[in-house]
């Protein structure tokens, strides 16, 4: 006998990689009733229903939610506001709101004022995506096996409850901290990296012709993984950074110094010292393969 | 009928990832006679021996020089000078002398002062490895569909072309280029890419301990390609940036320049100007992917 849905509707509010994939993990693994979508291209909402991954999709955010027990926001994060004054009071008594968005300190800030009492805010964020963006992009297994973060500050617990089975019936772990705590957390292990990545993939694109045609071509030597990084999103990640400033310019800052330091050591040609630090890595590295994350 | 070996002895002085890999490759597609294997450490000896990829071991680099027709360096660069003394004695007088280095214009400077006249210097560097080491991290496809670059910088011509047919052999396509040109081109390709990924993993490993924990933990958000990257061989790395210098100091500051304008976008909250480099970046996956070397 088929376990109960966790949710009899499941409203999502933006179809790309990440809308999309929650769409198919919920409906293979028999988590919800029927999904609504809203996009707000009319091709994102035809290529879902081509796709068949949605039950029924609706160009009015409004109308997406009406009736839903959970409404996931799967857009930039700029877009959040706009959508919560527009689907609000379309919202049940009693509905989940929840998002997957990459900084969790704003979502409350966007989202809490919009809502009516009795409705819970659970906010979200699934580590987990590849480069690729589109409702075409995504796939059942994403979640699978990969962190969930929730950052309720203070929701009711049946509703983060709710939430939590809603990932780990899509195969993720799940992890409960603060917004404040998940931002710092993430400024490194994901806001840092993508600029970087984003710096030097730019570096390279304003070399002269000549030598950006060989550093495509020579790219295998440890540029291409950044160039992967690099193609993600531009509109998810300008959002990512103008909304956990504090955090990201704080890592920034201490990234600069121990580069300096690298190049100092370069400069001096203290070999000993790079040797040190080239060796201190490899610990991290084996922490990632041990954690199953690699 | 099978092809004639394009060298009838093939001297590997440095069994690990990559000069296990070159003798799986070269024998696997009969393109040597022979390999005989030299490296410093007995535990490396034995393992070459016992896994069979080498036909014989020598202890003394110039005992696995004597008789051979091609002799590759695969070693860290520090070590070039004090093998070729080592060896140089012992060189057929028409033998190839070649090797693997991720820096090319200080090969020409640590190793042709050693060798006798008559024996040809060519340089060459496969854009092909992973983050493992050590003889067992070889395998026989490493190099297919990858760049070779060789720098013979005035070299003779035939001896280039055997240098060349054995890279081909092993199923890479081969370039040939000056080593300053080589060095340049790599300190953004290669070297950058590496210095900045033990940056970033270094400055993960001072953070304190539980935080340390969970940017493991949530590492799958980008991070861990950096892990990836930074889990390379020190000792190597440490060589290449003491022996590319200047082209790697140059990078770093036009890089830091670049880090510095998204930094300040990001402070005065510029998300025109965010969106804007974060989209031109993708033209550059685009080109790797055309490429085939994503």
């Amino acid at each position: 006998m088929a376990n109960e849905p966790i949710f009899g509707t499941l409203a999502l509010i933006g179809l790309g990689h990440i809308g999309s994939s929650v769409a198919r993990a919920a409906r293979k693994h028999g988590l919800v009733g029927q999904v609504v979508g809203h996009a707000r291209s009319a091709r994102t909402r035809d290529t879902a229903m081509a796709l068949g991954f949605v039950d029924r999709v609706e160009a009015d955010p409004a109308a997406a939610v009406d009736g839903a027990d959970c409404v996931m926001l799967c857009t930039p994060l700029s877009a959040y506001e706009d959508l919560a004054r527009a689907f609000a009071p379309a919202l049940k008594p009693d509905a989940i709101v929840t998002d997957v968005g990459s900084v969790k300190g704003c979502v409350r800030q966007s989202l809490a004022p919009q809502l009516p009492a009795g409705v819970a805010l659970v906010p979200g964020h699934p580590i987990a995506g590849t480069e690729q963006s589109g409702p075409e992009a995504g796939f059942a297994e994403l979640f699978e096996g990969r962190w969930a973060i929730l950052t309720p500050d203070g929701a009711p617990n049946a509703a983060v409850d709710r939430v939590a089975s809603l990932w780990r019936g899509m195969g993720s772990m799940v992890e409960i901290m603060s917004a404040e705590h998940h931002d710092k957390v993430l400024a490194i292990t994901s806001h840092l990296p993508h600029l970087i990545a984003y710096t030097i993939v730019g570096t390279a694109a304003d070399l002269e012709d000549h030598t950006r045609a060989e550093v495509i071509r020579f790219s295998a030597a440890g540029f291409r993984d950044f160039t992967r990084i690099a193609a993600s999103d531009p509109t998810m990640w300008r959002d990512v950074f103008l909304n956990n400033k504090e955090a990201v310019l704080e890592i920034i800052q201490r990234f600069n110094e121990d580069l300096t330091a690298l190049q100092r050591a370069i400069r001096w040609e203290e070999g000993d010292k790079l040797h040190e630090l080239f060796t201190r890595t490899r610990a991290i590295r084996r922490g990632v393969v041990k954690a199953k994350q690699a």
